[in-house]
């Protein structure tokens, strides 16, 4: 079996793959990605590949007559998920995972981190040095909240949405998801009844995925939906929001606030508006990221490279 | 029955309060104190009290010969918290109860917002603006982390260890706390077995009250027994804290970092050492706080005024 990879290790990850798939052979990229969600380039030693770990290239695949299975580095897999590759994989009897479980808990924690750095007024209380009895200490005790008892609805119901509801259950909120075809789970909606939703709840999780479906999903009019005050997050892609409405409804204050993990693009240059809005709040895409980040992804790899040699189905597959 | 209170209220939580006692007298005194936390000056009034509602001044309460009750406006009892008052209490018959259960929730939620923090870099990550896969990018991920599977010790296990406990059960942490006299509670131990907890584990939540025994009770020797690189939080009271050896332990290294909504006095002066520490973050003792937290603590002090009158045992009863 040849494995071509054309991902960013570290070295310990690179090792722990190495002897992970030997004795089958591993192949490199001569010129490899500068990151990892960054596609590589075309490569002459990817037709004799049977297994491609990493972003592997369109044209690349195409033209290879031996791949059967392609497992992404990333949870998000935009360049993939069209109706021409998708019809592709299908017609060559293609495998396609990706790497949502690696991301899932990462990526759900830091949702949690934002509801809470909200809740508590952690980016204000953190700078204060406000004496007690002040008014600057009133407002910002009576700014603070608990999650207790609010209503959330959460955008895409995959690997992170099931994660961060398992973490907000002590919570007791009132939890609503949105997907594109339930499958009859519990308080999961269809986008069809996402405006009564949106219109009574304190909370928004967008943990959408770019496709040509959801490009600019939440646009001016679902905005117009949301409760006065609502405040939204953002842990999916930067493409599903339509920025300059959400710079007009945080302007307005219709909307509390905005916790943003992905913008479009990444970074927002220098001189963007929301990087002068005071309730919006960007991190840079670092939701999904831990500590062995590297490792934790080979390890899910070479989980799914043992079920691929024994003919098991595979973990996380998209495709 | 005549109640009398120094607690500082907002219109609606007043209106409550009267509304609420009603029959009942409500006497105010004449000059009211500045803030929650800070006791009133003795007043003519409240030798006719046989109830007190809010922080009343110590001496008072011993001139009174017909106060039968005490219910404070914080969790927090550190000025009656004495040998001398709780035999004054014990030979009048005077019951004291606290408001724990108003701030328990949002005291918890603040830790946990502390501990997510943490975890995801907030404090960095809401600074930066790096690009996918620079230096700088890979820092902020690597030095990024789930809770799950960490471990924490929790020091004092009243109202808000109790709710924390819940919060952190879908992280499956290794929970341990620390009880002056345990109850035979699971994963709950005495301080003579602190230090092993201490160096095991990951994350250090201080809840400790002020008092004779708790002051001070994170010094250089405790501080010298956690784990390398673990992350302290202060939700409790900043006395308990010897802050200069705190502040040895930040700057060496030690210590990862430490968050903390208590400091010892409070506001810290603005020279003070641990405001330049980068790895140390502040709040302004917030973490109780929730919006209309006025009408939540008179509509506690109510379930308790009901409590009372039908001679049944009382909530948050601390004497």
């Amino acid at each position: 079996m040849i494995i071509f990879s054309d991902s960013q290790l570290s070295d310990p990850a690179l090792n722990l793959l190495q002897k992970g798939v030997a004795p089958h052979e591993l192949l490199f990229p001569k010129n490899p990605a500068s990151s990892v969600l960054a596609k590589s380039e075309p490569d002459p030693a990817f037709s004799s590949a049977d297994i491609a770990f990493g972003q592997p290239d369109l044209s690349a695949i195409e033209k290879s007559r031996r791949l059967r299975w392609i497992h992404l580095t990333s949870a998000g897999f935009t360049r993939y998920d069209t109706a021409e590759f998708r019809s592709l994989a299908a017609a060559r009897g293609l495998m396609v995972t990706n790497s949502s479980t690696v991301y899932a808990q990462a990526c759900a924690d830091h949702a949690l981190a934002f509801m809470l750095g909200h809740a508590r007024q952690l980016p204000l209380a953190l700078q204060s040095r406000a004496a007690s009895g002040s008014p600057e200490w009133f407002a910002l005790r009576n700014g603070s909240s608990s999650l207790r008892g609010q209503s959330v609805v959460i955008l895409g119901f995959g690997a992170i949405a099931l994660e961060l509801i398992k973490l907000l259950a002590p919570f007791q909120m009132h939890i609503t998801s949105m997907r594109r075809n339930p499958a009859g789970e519990r308080n999961v909606i269809t986008p069809d009844a996402l405006p009564s939703a949106l219109s009574a709840a304190d909370h928004v999780v967008n943990i959408l995925p770019d496709n040509a479906g959801s490009r600019g999903f939440i646009n001016a009019e679902r905005l117009a939906m949301m409760k006065p005050g609502a405040v939204f997050y953002n842990i999916g892609r930067g493409t599903t929001v339509d920025q300059e409405a959400l710079c007009e409804a945080l302007k307005s204050g219709r909307l509390d606030s905005a916790w943003l993990d992905v913008t479009d693009p990444e970074p927002l240059p220098e001189n963007h508006p929301l990087l002068s809005i005071p309730n919006c709040f960007i991190t840079p895409h670092t939701a999904g990221g831990h500590r062995n980040e590297s490792e934790t992804l080979v390890r899910h790899f070479l989980e799914n490279f043992r079920l691929f040699l024994d003919g098991a189905p595979l973990r996380d597959r998209i495709m």
